[in-house]
């Protein structure tokens, strides 16, 4: 059966966002593989331009859309995505606007704001951002990027699967397990499409917040289903209502099953890999560290890449985690 | 005239160290590339384990020392070199105490007594630390490592400069400008060493704080010269008070030249590696970034690589560099 987005698509999103993306490193961990018993990689998408992986997804649907994006783009995002586009319409020229929710964490609304973009608020409980977005399309000729349901995002995040396969293979390895942070799917479709092309036997496994584990079920059900609450997680960025219909249809064929792991677990995470590698990342960005560091999936002897995808966290958020990890 | 390290010593070291001393990455930074029209990479060691270089070089001299170091291992050191010692020691079964000043960041103590080192404490201003070491030494027969005045020490620092070239090789570029935070000297040294020995035409740039300026000084001098503090910058790790003979021997053949850095930029730049990069550093570890970003040295066209050498920051420190980088 044909996929809504190939190999050959990936390939084409490396070459169009090359030099504008970050290629992000894949960063050997001693202290994770000696805990662990495995090989143990870092891939830090917090690295990443506005600090999260989506300026990937963002930048490729962009340039690939080109005249059909020159009077506007909008995008609905609580944060990661937010910046993703509002960064790349900046270096591309473009006006953005974005639709973020009232209570979005307000280090992503100011770095949001900072690359040039108009920002509409809303009511999560009360406005449908949809509405709001295509109401923008309507009045302005603005194209609207999703943050996950696109071929072309699905393609430039996909880019990081491309990297991974090619920075082991030039240390003579493959990777056996890559763990991705999962919530409308887009990231994890790309990176098992590229990832399983290139190491068939790789499980390319979706992490996601304990509550909101949409993705595990509907991989268990193979049929698309919902979250009962779309807040109440510290993992914001992770909190999409369902799959996506696009990368379910990827993911159904190519991801390697979910687990999901408790905000606590996640938030430890982010202060493990603060004390232990100086990085600074969102609890969403951690939760595959976390799955590893819990225990909640056995990866003994085995070839792992973590996807940290990205690093926008409130201060507040960050002093809290450390405490958890310190005190635990 | 023959050096006190030759190439192969560091190539040994590379050997020697390979699979515990993390190989950071060589990360290209699109952001800063564009802002100094130039291309920039930065050399992460603060993700190197125990969160700084100091690690490469205790490790090398430990190893390297076979059985001399079985009856124990001594170090001075205000935070860096006395984690380094402590966590290689721990890692090769070796009793390790570490001479620390009473004044050293907090953070630092308590990550030392994590690798299982005992902690003597000194005050600066009326205890010699040396002393203190040296009965240390004659009462347990341990093995005293210098921070940076011992050939395996400088050696094992080297791995970096080899690294750098390496992974720009491997890109087909060479590096024009290596930024590196500069104390005694046993970190320029080595890296010096290695990276004009693949790339003779590239400038090893010394990076101090303002008011501890000795190695500049030193180098413009062509004889050993000495602060006239040695304390009162944020840079704690900086504060060394006069060229190492050993490193010095090599530098001033093979160093570039040397900057000064006020702390107010050392701070600024802690605070754009966390804003930008989502990087934690310590300000003696962005002391390179702060040069560039101050325009310190110019660096158009060229291939810059940043060395940011550590990231053990207090959180109270870390705060107030992000409170300097967002209200400038």
């Amino acid at each position: 059966m044909s996929l809504p987005v190939s190999y050959s698509d990936i390939e084409a999103a490396q070459t169009r966002i090359h030099g504008r993306a970050m290629r992000t490193p894949l960063i050997p961990a001693p202290v994770l593989s000696e805990q662990l018993s495995a090989r143990v990689f870092l891939k830090p998408e917090s690295m990443q331009r506005t600090g999260s992986f989506k300026f990937r997804g963002a930048c490729n649907a962009l340039m690939a859309a080109g005249v059909a994006a020159r009077s506007g783009v909008v995008a609905c995002s609580s944060g990661n995505h937010a910046q993703g586009v509002a960064e790349a319409a900046r270096m591309l020229g473009i006006a953005a606007t974005i639709v973020m929710p009232a209570d979005a964490p307000e280090v992503k609304v100011a770095r949001t704001r900072a690359s040039g973009a108009s920002v509409v608020s809303y009511d999560r409980a009360s406005e449908d951002r949809d509405e709001i977005a295509n109401a923008i399309v309507d009045l302005d000729g603005a194209m609207l990027v999703h943050p996950y349901n696109d071929p072309k995002v699905i393609a430039g995040q996909g880019t990081i699967g491309v990297e991974i396969v090619s920075d082991l293979a030039a240390m003579r390895l493959a990777p056996d397990v890559v763990l991705v942070p999962c919530s409308g799917g887009g990231l994890l479709a790309g990176v098992s499409l590229a990832v399983t092309e290139r190491a068939p036997n790789c499980r390319v496994v979706a992490v996601e917040p304990a509550g909101f584990d949409d993705y595990g079920r509907s991989l268990r059900a193979d049929a698309i289903e919902t979250n009962p609450r779309n807040s109440g997680s510290v993992c914001d960025a992770l909190l999409a209502p369902s799959p996506g219909a696009l990368g379910f249809a990827i993911n159904r064929e190519r991801a390697g099953g979910a687990v999901a792991v408790p905000d606590e677990a996640a938030l430890r995470a982010v202060g493990f890999a603060y004390e232990r590698f100086r990085l600074v990342l969102e609890p969403g960005g951690a939760i595959g560290l976390a799955a590893l560091l819990s225990g909640a999936i056995d990866v003994r002897g085995t070839v792992v890449v973590i996807l940290l995808s990205g690093g926008n966290i409130d201060d507040q958020m960050l002093a809290r985690a450390i405490q958890i990890y310190r005190s635990s």
